[in-house]
């Protein structure tokens, strides 16, 4: 899969940075949703054929690889990710593992139907940093009933260590009763 | 409390936005941590006399007030939030919730102590998008003992509507033995 | 409203305790369920003019009061419902949560509609024991959309500390197209 | 390992039932669980060597295997596990997802050391009844620091169809320390 494009960062003098990205029109994928299976969407995405969503531009996340039941999405902490602590905000781990949980159960979605997150539960192991390296969130359907589906998702290092964990439950809707 | 900039955001053509952002060496910060208790931290950096942290910049989350127990963050939704489905992305909801926890926790913490987040359990209740305008996020402190403290946030637009919730439980620990 | 009966309970010797109680066929209130409204059942369990489910029989769980959108159970803690670290098992008190988020919604939902409760999210705050005395697990409807409703339970002793909280999304069906 | 007995089920009439079952006094076990590794406890309970928690006799939990990092209980549903709804209770699929949580926490932990569990997210996936036949909850260590560890629950019937899943995060520390 293609990557996104984490922008120019230029540091202008020893305290303040500034970074410049740029993203497509999201209404282009938006428009397209409707008509293509979930695992086409997806997969649309990461060979660069649909933009990839605003926030992942935000927040330079990669998409990685996709199935049917699973994706992995990728990221490299930086400065620009972090909290008051000095290490990488756990809201944006949480966004990692929502989208891998979400893209996990849409991935096993026919086209015409939809899906919304009810909830995320995240369990936060271990600090990450810019040292940390490259992380990977690979979501995984664990259940798929007619009205929600239940995902998992994992968020990983280079050497395979377990950063975060969340479960995530969906529910599942035909996009034409939804009024979408 | 003085507001982060959300960067410039130029309409390069009618497909690719541009957006330029700044934030300040998150070390200044951190230095300033181990001194101060949590109120104070949070409070110089609603005054704008500590720098916010990166993420709060790169997400264009605000800090709106602060006591003990208990702060606000704002956020004015924007497409750069968006995930695929043309909604703001639950992750950035989640970072807000997680912010708002976890600060009000900071918030009761004697200078010396420090905390980590354990976890953030999200629900989100209704979709969020550019048109529900600015939405405010409330962590309030709901039991602290002496190793843990449990925080919980909520997600409200201008009207009061709750969009989201979260509950997060913390580890509070001794900065000095923790060799930090 | 009037309470269950924990049962008999015997030191047949130094060792072993033995426990007699007793529980209604829980048919009568399942049939009465669909021409009630949420409220009118669970007032009618408090007033004893439907018998209880049995599971708050086999856990000393009782009534203690409802309104719409909220309600309140009761349990005097018991060796009964020990761990093996001599405490409660969170489990009880997790039943007891369940019990108050789930019924707090059934409150709010006219004759003919019914849930099911998607998750519980409990936070263990203080050991329970039956040193603390009576608890009691109030829940709270936070949120009700068309399709699902999130509610919050409390459960605190008798000076009000809070021992454990929690949070619970249910999903909301119309009991005939469920086929019920 | 050997089975605690369910206890005796006398259908007195029609409407009422009656069940009369027995625990030992649980302070047996407490005692000895200071200078027993937690694989030694668990396995003494599962021989029926020790005897089992209170709570797994009140709900006909039992016993089934146990390793390293790994355990599983086994209940029959019943009648007497059922909430107003004809399904059985969800905090007594709680209760042994707890314990299949946290006596996974235990299994890895040397003598001398103690858990606590701080939460338990519960996702019920499908209804269990007296229909569903014998139902096992098995918990695994997910991942185990210095002060917490993170563990996994599933529920699953006798085809291991997914019935319910939890996670849960546990406090870990010294006996001594704590005063224990």
């Amino acid at each position: 899969m293609t990557q996104t494009q984490p922008g120019s960062l230029a540091r202008t003098d020893g305290a303040v940075r500034t970074r410049t990205y740029t993203w497509a029109d999201p209404s282009v994928t938006l428009a397209a949703l409707p008509g293509m299976s979930g695992i086409e969407v997806l997969s649309a995405i990461g060979r660069g054929e649909l933009p990839p969503p605003p926030v992942m531009c935000t927040l330079g996340m990669e998409p990685v690889d996709v199935g049917e039941g699973w994706i992995r999405f990728g990221l490299l902490p930086q400065e620009m990710h972090y909290n008051p602590l000095g290490t990488v905000h756990g809201g944006v781990l949480a966004t990692m593992l929502d989208s891998a949980a979400g893209c996990a159960v849409h991935s096993v979605l026919p086209a015409g139907m939809g899906y919304t997150s009810m909830d995320l539960t995240t369990k936060y192991l271990r600090p990450v940093t810019a040292r940390t390296g490259r992380i990977i969130a690979t979501g995984t359907v664990l259940s798929r009933g007619s009205r929600t589906a239940l995902a998992e998702a994992r968020l990983t290092d280079t050497r395979d260590h377990l950063l975060a964990h969340a479960t995530s439950s969906c529910l599942i809707f035909s996009l034409e009763q939804a009024g979408a």
